[in-house]
């Protein structure tokens, strides 16, 4: 039986989530396909209830409910450990989480204060008082955000100081081939990929940029195929 | 023959670089003892040029010279790698390229700002007008940085979020048994241990303190015995 996947939807039904991104790329990597549940912001607590969670994604894998994109990663590494790795083995899993961290901790909303603006644009009208709220809180006002996105745009730059560094002297944050850590942070980036004109958001980092359309070719162009907003 | 490893030296001959740290956890880490050659500050390039290179830590092993605590580390790994494992494996020494990244790109400077005046007190005093001016450049000036402790320690609790995040997930940062990724972020740690009465500098977060104590314990309590500036 097919995998179902409970996706984030947005206005013309946009698929942007980061963590909903970093499932997909993973069932990908792995060679799984998923049929995709779409969920608007405020009806996602009553369509994964039956999971026990609030939050997508949700994968649903032989009557089997996981939620959270780490713990969906980590349960089909386990369970389909005769597909392609996705950490290549126990210190690749340990450190993977580090990455993941970062990229949910520190690099989202580094992001998030230069396209907040843009994402709120993405966000089906029935969503858009829920999201305001919830982000702003987090994050501050959105018009005083849009106000400061240059500055924001340069500590961003500095933000992605460890992964500039890393793409410097390797063609993907886990060395050779890409694995996880790649993955959480493209996935990330496809956020505003999907919801912003203001991307790739990485200044003139070459071996960043290189990175970026490395990503963008594999899992058969997986990234270069997501809808993006209309023009 | 024993290896000989350049070092770091300051007043009263305290050892408190970074990456020198790296390197020293690193040996140890590999079961490998090296003979330490102190070097204050404006001696290193007299004393390393030899090795092509202008900064410490540089191994000397069998008649080659390594400079460079992320080069050390791979050599270490290659020419010893019926030792126990720095990296476990490729992707672990990918990943791990990441985090070193941000330890010396990231944390480093943030730390910086809130102990700058202490590490200041622990530079030798032939040292101190190189070090200032070249420090100064890099973070400002000292007495300003010392102003804004208060804040600069709040920032750094930001910095710390993926680390914070990890440690209260898994033991190590490279997962349940401690890797390269976990003494290049000790490491670094290290530096204000030495040479500031603000450490450990982490807030009241348990994980973290718990995951200091447990680095504290390896290698025959190797940096519990480091020396720290007179109280």
């Amino acid at each position: 039986m097919t995998m179902q996947l409970y996706d984030l939807s947005g206005t013309d039904d946009l698929r942007f989530s980061p963590p909903c991104w970093r499932t997909k790329l993973a069932l990908a990597h792995k060679e799984l396909e998923a049929e995709t549940i779409p969920c608007r912001f405020t009806e996602i607590p009553e369509k994964v209830a039956f999971a026990n969670h609030k939050t997508v994604p949700v994968l649903v894998d032989r009557g089997e409910a996981v939620p959270d994109s780490w713990r969906i990663a980590n349960y089909l590494e386990d369970a389909y450990a005769d597909r392609p790795s996705l950490f290549g083995g126990e210190a690749g899993r340990g450190v993977a989480r580090f990455v993941d961290s970062w990229a949910q901790g520190v690099l989202l909303g580094a992001i998030a204060k230069v396209v907040i603006d843009d994402v709120f644009d993405c966000v089906h009208p029935d969503d858009k008082a829920y999201f305001k709220e919830t982000r702003e809180k987090r994050l501050g006002a959105f018009d005083e955000l849009a106000a400061q996105r240059e500055q924001n745009l340069a500590q961003l730059q500095t933000v992605l100081t460890p992964l500039k560094l890393t793409l410097k002297a390797q063609p993907y944050i886990s060395g050779e081939t890409p694995l996880y850590p790649d993955i959480t942070v493209f996935g990330t980036f496809l956020w505003p990929h999907c919801t912003s004109e203001a991307e790739p958001l990485f200044g003139d980092d070459d071996a960043l940029l290189a990175w970026w359309n490395r990503m963008m070719d594999l899992y058969g162009g997986l990234g270069r195929k997501a809808n993006r907003r209309a023009a």
